[in-house]
């Protein structure tokens, strides 16, 4: 439930609803604007209606919330919200590129993307310490060790740090070694890693959608993390699971525009598991601009035929900079800067 | 098989090779280029080796056709394929915007879209005259009425017509009243459908994708057009169906890049089914734009309201205006015009 | 609507309300039943309330269809439909099985094949005339001269034959040549083809599921047959398409049982195209038995790996006769026969 | 790879040889058998090659394991596993039955579904303490103190328990409460949790396939957590998610027929969740005991209108003595005992 003050309220008359909202057990949220204050109250829909907000001659309309999901929703919080990693901003004006290998594999490896990067604007590197395959078999990520070339990359090149979390225990150990927290698309329901990244840090989570999750599901899976006390959710479609096979997955881009129109969150594309296509990489990339995305993140790797994993869809040195210099044009056309 | 010739080859030369190759009951090709002069033979592989080419001196190179489509392959004529609309180009260095309503419905209503259409600097008008509904009880289009008014509208705004064709015995009769068939989603596999626009005209025929087909399939119901004998293909992406709810169909945008990479032909994107949500069609416009699509069809209605089908989708006059103004510095971007 | 006389009621009470129906351009259906007279009236909702039913004496009660389907839904009828395959009944109490190869190929592959059949008890054979096959470069089926040797089977061995329609203007034509058409999922949509075997004919319809059509467009499918004058529909579930990959496609049992909810008509199952995995076809054939459906549609042939066409699926005598074993304790479990 | 033993080979002849496995850092594997001995050893295939078996004497015959999947698969053990939850077997020669509700609501619910089930002969209870739920302001579980509540069933009423863990922190916790952890389809692919099952209990885990995984993937998870140290894995399909919407989910009987062919680990189908719909529970009970299925998971409740979560799919008391009496002639059918 939305609930709109009178311009002549004071601190003290929003404290005094605040207080009644939450000795009810609901939860109080509190958004001062520029002209008005804005409250909010979430929880049970009977308990909701024992507020008798009729009561306090300062609120000047209730709204509800009709969506499942409230505190992403723009129903909620009309504008934007801007997103810091680590200092750097994602959404608004921005459009994001995040870059780097799938895998942490080695400190040369890490630190010859990042000096390709670096050169090529780019402020913010993925890569994975953690990974979580599909086979036992298959190569499991350097794991702290990986953390450890992540953070001597940040200091060597100042790049700021996107990485996986699997675990739920790992949230507290990764905080010193990250400037944001990815959950994969296998882990975007593992309800107990986005109440620990929501409880446990404030840093930016990159949440990823399911290769079958609703759009509805993904913002519910947002509102898990919020919930749990960390408001800096960025949203990314990655493609999802249908019956056709020529792509890896197929990038939905009807959800970014749809996402963009409901929620206030920054929306990402990963083109590079979206497609699973080296060479449908950029037009895909120009698409996610156009449709509003909020940025990108790709899969980037020096000798893509030697990558513990994904090297299929890494994009070379000379790769990315094609695409940077593809999807430029197109950013400016949305207005926005890179 | 495609076979390139020396560059001193005669045309004789070139009839000799295709001759042999009809005698075998194989199908030939003939592609006269600037330099060099490429045939082409179709049929069962084992036949094909019979040819025995090495007996030819003029024969530069033999190169098989890998895909299993062949005459729509970017392996047999690299270059794009322009297809003429009654005069009106569609593909290569055009971005292309037909437009109108899903169903004709009155002289009224379709001569309203028309005109304004026409201010708007578009050229070609889609309007159903025969629409295959899934209920038998819905409004099935007004038939040889539709296609008088259409004709009608060709002759006062000088409109090309795109018009959905449904059944085989139609492909005459219509003819005379269309410059383009529409073959719909649910035919894109009704072959007999396909080998009847092949064989009865030259008219462009824009082929839908279906909306479960692989982009393989895709690929193969065009080539029964052109196996037929017409070669003037446009295809269509227009969303697929999967698990997704909150939009009509998911837009396949992967597919438009990977067919631009297998096919000359050109390909156009519907985001009026591929969203089925009339707020998207913008950003999805503006994404197709960006992908790299020879263009956009999309449905408009003056009293989308009033609509005998498809109503909710449909852009009003005010609308469209404002997806003209939105797709075109996304057109710039892409060094083509419209 | 349903309209429900008395028990009082005369033929001609009947006859005066049917006659008000067709007058209001409804569609009027007359269902004596043993002890009361039900009649149907279809059409537009608000001529349907202009028939102002209150005013005939003889109404006991009206109920409205709720489903957009109506000819082939329980609402309207409640006891299962009895369909005629050429004398041979499918449905209500029989378990039904329908054999034979995907093409007709010779005489001599069909001849073989049919005794076989008839040696196992089997008293319809399928076999494909004109083959829907997704490469126009691929076998298309024998055509007139496959339903001549159909024809041969029927005459020789007594059995009753099952053939794919692809074309409208074949209706006639196949009619003298078979007893029960068959509509196949790429078709399942084409509405000329379904209006076809509905005017033109009174013989059975096998109508199998689009590949990825909802249960709710199969049904209203079927109507399109019905309504165009052919009651004799049997549906047919053959797997739909998804994700998974290990299996060619999803046979969906749910929607099997869901059917015999809804409809009155037969519904069998293909578990050779619904699987696409020779050694699967037994257990989902028992499944299909135990899921309540009226029968099974399976490919067989005595030289699997010279087929023409999907010879991979295909049983050989052996297997049959297992299948036929392997099933029969179950179709004794359900209270049917074979 | 598999190493088959020569007949006479002694139990030295076979340490020796998993030494020299284990030197290599391959994980080995060791299956005595009434006849004759079989090793296993799981790894890098090129430390494989590193074995030089051929310099052992007593190695009879060396197969590699062709599929991403080793422990699982019916290739390294030809025979069904039986897995023990309490005591209970499941697998092999039995159809079982695991009934119980959707979430632990109070201990009057809990023994009330107990003893009901108790009488109906069932021996397994089924209740979550933890729910994975979509949103967060949904019901969440009754926790420990839920866990309680099952082990006072068990106490009373002598049933073994199967309850959802959701957190890999859990898995020590919940051992003393339960007889069998099920880990649910959003889980399917959370590696962690897998390997704590795996690693830190030898308790039944009963793994519900992901909602769009595909079955090697199934597959794999359950290599995760034998992998980790536990062999006693049971499977169970529970429905995928298509486009068809009449359904909650489509249940892939297709899968479970492969799956017995693929594995020797037992496997289950989850009716509820695979349709949704309280009226097809049933008849696809029916079908998955048909297909070969080693037995089912129903949610049962007695007043389900007054259920917390999942009160639409769940069964009354008389539902499930219907659905007992329904199943039992086919699982007779089977050769099975229930």
């Amino acid at each position: 439930m939305i609930i709109v003050l009178k311009a002549e309220a004071s601190e003290q008359d929003a404290n005094e609803i605040l207080d009644k909202i939450a000795s009810l057990g609901l939860k109080p949220l509190y958004m001062p604007g520029v002209e008005r204050t804005v409250l909010g109250a979430l929880g049970d829909e009977r308990v909701l209606r024992q507020l008798h907000l009729d009561a306090y001659p300062m609120v000047d309309e209730i709204k509800p919330i009709l969506s499942p999901y409230k505190l992403v929703s723009r129903e909620l919080q009309a504008h934007d919200s801007v997103i810091s990693v680590g200092g750097v901003k994602v959404g608004g004006n921005t459009f994001s590129v995040i870059a780097g290998p799938c895998s942490v594999e080695s400190e040369e490896q890490l630190f010859g993307i990042s000096q390709m990067l670096k050169q090529q604007g780019i402020t913010m590197l993925r890569g994975g310490a953690f990974k979580p395959r599909t086979s036992p078999y298959s190569f499991q990520g350097l794991g702290v060790e990986g953390l450890e070339l992540l953070k001597a990359a940040r200091e060597e090149f100042g790049l700021k740090i996107v990485s996986e979390i699997i675990d739920p225990n790992d949230a507290k150990l990764m905080h010193d070694y990250i400037d944001c927290y990815q959950i994969g698309a296998r882990n975007m329901q593992n309800f107990r890693l986005l109440e620990a990244v929501g409880e446990q840090s404030d840093k930016a989570v990159l949440l990823k959608r399911g290769m079958s999750a609703t759009i509805e599901e993904l913002l519910l899976a947002a509102e898990y993390i919020i919930n749990a006390g960390n408001p800096n959710v960025i949203l990314c479609e990655r493609g999802i699971r249908t019956f056709e096979t020529a792509t890896r997955n197929t990038l939905d881009l009807n959800a970014v525009a749809y996402l963009k129109q409901k929620t206030h969150l920054p929306v990402l594309v990963d083109p590079s598991h979206g497609t699973g296509v080296k060479s449908l990489i950029n037009p895909l990339s120009r698409a996610s601009v156009a449709v509003g995305a909020d940025g990108i993140i790709v899969e980037t790797h020096l000798n893509p035929k030697e990558a513990l994993s994904d090297g299929h869809q890494a994009l070379t040195a000379d790769d990315f900079a094609t695409l940077m210099a593809d999807i430029k044009p197109f950013v400016a056309a949305t207005g926005k800067s890179l």
